[in-house]
């Protein structure tokens, strides 16, 4: 059950509502970003200043008008919050054809709200079972880290993941392990916690800058071989917070009571 | 001016209509593919099936369903052609939140119909300018060639064009000329004429592949450098045709011979 509702910016205020122009540049150009966020009962969203901190950089990336971040603001401000999940997409709205945005685009925004599964580590306790993806990540630093409409290679990888696994390991073009399909990715080398650089591509999510911030972690260029020599390797997402990953092709690693600790802080802030 | 029609797989016709679904999956991940025709006055494509053959690669790169190329025939056999012009968007249409497609998606088919420029020889006399861009294209050879709806390099080189350039040239990661940000490329050298490669990103345009039928045309890997000591340069797109690129920067090329004639045979087949 999803309840969709745009922003009409003249009335400033969301409305029920289903569909977007078919000129709208996020469909032709994937002209736009996103946030899937989880919301507690309350309808408030606990990690919602790392959110707002990706739109903010992705804003820029994108070069939106100066404006679009107070009515993002706005927006969220007045959002219904009938939901445990919401997903946020802003597009620069519609725009003549071609590939320059409008001078002053007035921004397409949408706003889902549905009811979040329950955390991975509930539903999926034995934790997740994964392989490498043999769909590489393209390179480009621009858009590194953001989340934007151009989720191609993602829809590619999540195509290709087989039956039983629930998450795949993406590579990019140079053979550095990124990030899963819709996760990003730790690996515990004894009491040290690594994640991949991003600084070339990969979305930098919310769970991950939470993580990051919650305790000592280093960014660092991680080799297939180096993940495989790990301890322990974990996944992070907005929905599905932190999942212990029990295997990766025929390598399988044993929980361990650091990502118990982590999932247990993390499923708090929602309570 | 444009007209807009939805395809109607149930009664098999085109509805006027303007909206698509928030959920489109080609809004919430660019998962679709485009094609911009230039129509003959009588309103057939003598190039459809250059457009087609595109199309179809695209098709079998996402794995789109098997279905959907005799979808998309019956959708261009029943066409509105009261146009010079027309956009056709193909989607994976609708589908629940996730990057995993539906089992059996029903596509959703736009077709924009509007009124084309003159040719780019006719409005632009003189030839393009243009500089390299700074944008780099990133390297996917697995969505190389297609024409999906993942544009977002396109519109920051646009973007980014500096006013009385009319095109910039794109290289990639590897420093590679590829493609301008809305035509492809060609470089001649004597009588020889050379277009990049495009097996890690560009998309293959089909006055390009025209081109490469119509005459003899390498394709090589060409560096900014073998660009700026080729004799002339022209460019090519579904809608300006063929265009002399007067200048890259501050070098500027000649127009010849071979370009106007071949303007001349494209123009032709739409008369």
């Amino acid at each position: 059950m999803t309840n969709t509702y745009l922003w009409n910016p003249a009335a400033r205020r969301w409305q029920t509502g289903n569909s977007v122009k078919s000129d709208d540049r996020g469909l032709s150009y994937g002209d736009g970003l996103f946030e899937t966020l989880r919301l507690k009962p309350d309808g408030t969203c606990p990690l919602w200043h790392w959110h707002r901190q990706r739109l903010v950089q992705g804003l820029v990336a994108l070069d939106f008008p100066i404006n679009a971040l107070a009515l993002i603001d706005e927006a969220i401000e007045q959002a219904p919050r009938q939901g445990t999940a919401a997903k946020l997409v802003i597009t620069r709205g519609t725009g003549p054809r071609g590939y320059l945005p409008p001078a002053e685009p007035q921004l397409t925004v949408i706003w889902q709200l549905f009811t979040a599964p329950d955390w991975a580590h509930n539903r999926c306790p034995e934790g997740f079972d994964c392989q490498f993806s043999d769909i590489r990540l393209s390179q480009q630093p621009l858009l590194a880290g953001i989340k934007h409409l151009n989720r191609l290679e993602q829809v590619l990888c999540r195509q290709r993941m087989p039956d039983g696994h629930q998450e795949a390991i993406m590579l990019d073009q140079d053979d550095w392990v990124i990030e899963g399909c819709m996760s990003n990715i730790f690996l515990m080398e004894g009491q040290k916690i690594i994640t991949p650089d991003l600084s070339r591509c990969g979305v930098n999510g919310v769970i991950r800058r939470w993580l990051i911030n919650q305790t000592s972690v280093t960014e660092a260029s991680v080799s297939a071989e180096r993940l495989l020599k790990s301890d322990a390797v974990l996944m992070t997402n907005s929905l599905n917070g932190v999942i212990h990953v029990r295997s990766v092709g025929s390598r399988r690693y044993d929980h361990n009571p650091e990502i118990r600790e982590l999932q247990r802080s993390l499923q708090e802030l929602f309570v």
